[in-house]
């Protein structure tokens, strides 16, 4: 077992940089994981964990003998504070490998899988959000399409309280997943205001992709003039606009009663 | 007009405290509304401006014109900066009059309400989003239970993106509230896990209050016990809690599906 206590060393000097940058992410193909619940999850999803960072007396001997195919470091307490992203004194946290997160890797269970897609996100919230509702709706996969974000992000572990590591993730292109969809028959039904029926009157009973764009801008035309069906959630109040995270929710859990009914 | 550019001029001290603390917008009976779009909508639900503050250029003499029966003072830029709440750099905002949040003055126009009740909420962001789901399904009012949060904090009228002008709003205790919604033969449909039914099993067709509690501890004993019906979201996934804004949705817009059909 390593110790460190300096935060010159460059193990540390890497982790500060996985934690800032995704490019760094990329390149080094690792990123940060905080807190013990974190890890669990992202060991139950089959994240291969390289390295294990703890505070002495912060954590069992027993969750630390999970690790013995990884390096485990010893840490000061500075050390650690300097390197945690998160304001939570845990005083544990793991380099994981990035998955391979192509379409052509995404398995489905069953015949008629519930798909969520969203469009373009940029902030990590968001999709963090949606990645929870997406654990509780048991859905089959979530495809961010031209993300703006890295899902590899701090914030967006942080927000999905680890359901980054419960749920089926892809990302693509909007015309590689467009493409992906219709080779499986998966129905397309993007969320738009215009040219759409309302969303209730739609049966997402047979295998269903349910697209989402952005607050600001909505979906781009692909996604309407390639859909099956424009589907829209009737606003009727002052305002015209629904946070994504909200609208990715009340279409998935009304797709979700028309399967259990 | 008057015009100030010291920041040691007391009515700008005034406002920094009223951006900054509950207790001084419970003492004043002011709070700070910015942006065109956020004062144009409490105009509209009828929250009484007592002044407004411009930056020279930002704002058309149309726009000040509305406000005759309010103090007009042009602030320099570096006033505003140094009291905006928010990071635009809209350059203007006014001062409003707090409404009496009292349950009895809440009017229902319709025999059948559809009311939010959420308990305890502490993050503003949460109190945000979900005045914002209350606008866009136009519920009939929504009702904030021992609120942990004044409502009128910058945060919330952020978050909700002007929806706390938009929406019908009212504050009490548990017990206050229960007690009302008895009185006027509202259901209580309170969202638990335990002993619940789930939530697409229960016809909100007539008068319904759908209650939600926080992330971390939920309803308190008495909305599980003083329900007409406690309800919950079935959690099929890894995680078992879900963000109270996004069940406040699911549910919501489930019994708008219902009056719809």
């Amino acid at each position: 077992m390593k110790h460190i206590s300096s935060l010159q060393n460059k193990v540390i000097k890497d982790i500060l940089k996985l934690q800032e940058k995704s490019r760094e992410r990329r390149k080094q193909g690792l990123f940060v994981i905080e807190g013990k619940r974190e890890i669990n999850l992202a060991i139950k999803g089959s994240y291969e964990i390289t390295s294990l960072l703890f505070v002495a007396d912060k954590v069992s001997d027993d969750f630390i003998s999970q690790f013995e195919n990884a390096d485990v470091i010893e840490v000061t307490n500075d050390v650690y504070q300097k390197i945690a992203y998160r304001e939570s004194t845990e005083g544990v946290m793991a380099l994981a490998k990035t998955k391979n997160l192509d379409l052509q890797n995404l398995v489905f269970n069953n015949s008629s899988p519930l798909i969520l897609v969203a469009e373009a996100i940029e902030k990590p919230g968001n999709i963090g959000a949606m990645l929870r509702t997406a654990d509780a709706a048991n859905i089959d996969a979530v495809i961010l399409a031209d993300s703006k974000t890295d899902i590899y992000n701090p914030n967006v572990i942080r927000s999905s309280v680890g359901c980054l590591f419960t749920n089926q993730i892809a990302t693509g292109s909007s015309e590689e997943i467009i493409t992906f969809l219709k080779k499986q028959d998966i129905h397309i039904y993007s969320a738009t205001l215009q040219n759409s029926n309302a969303y209730i009157d739609e049966d997402y009973s047979s295998a269903s992709a349910l697209v989402v764009g952005t607050e600001a801008t909505g979906l781009t035309d692909i996604w309407r003039d390639q859909a099956t069906q424009n589907i829209n959630i009737p606003m009727e109040g002052v305002i015209d606009s629904m946070n994504v995270s909200v609208a990715a929710a009340i279409l998935l859990f009304e797709a979700k009663r028309q399967r259990n009914k």
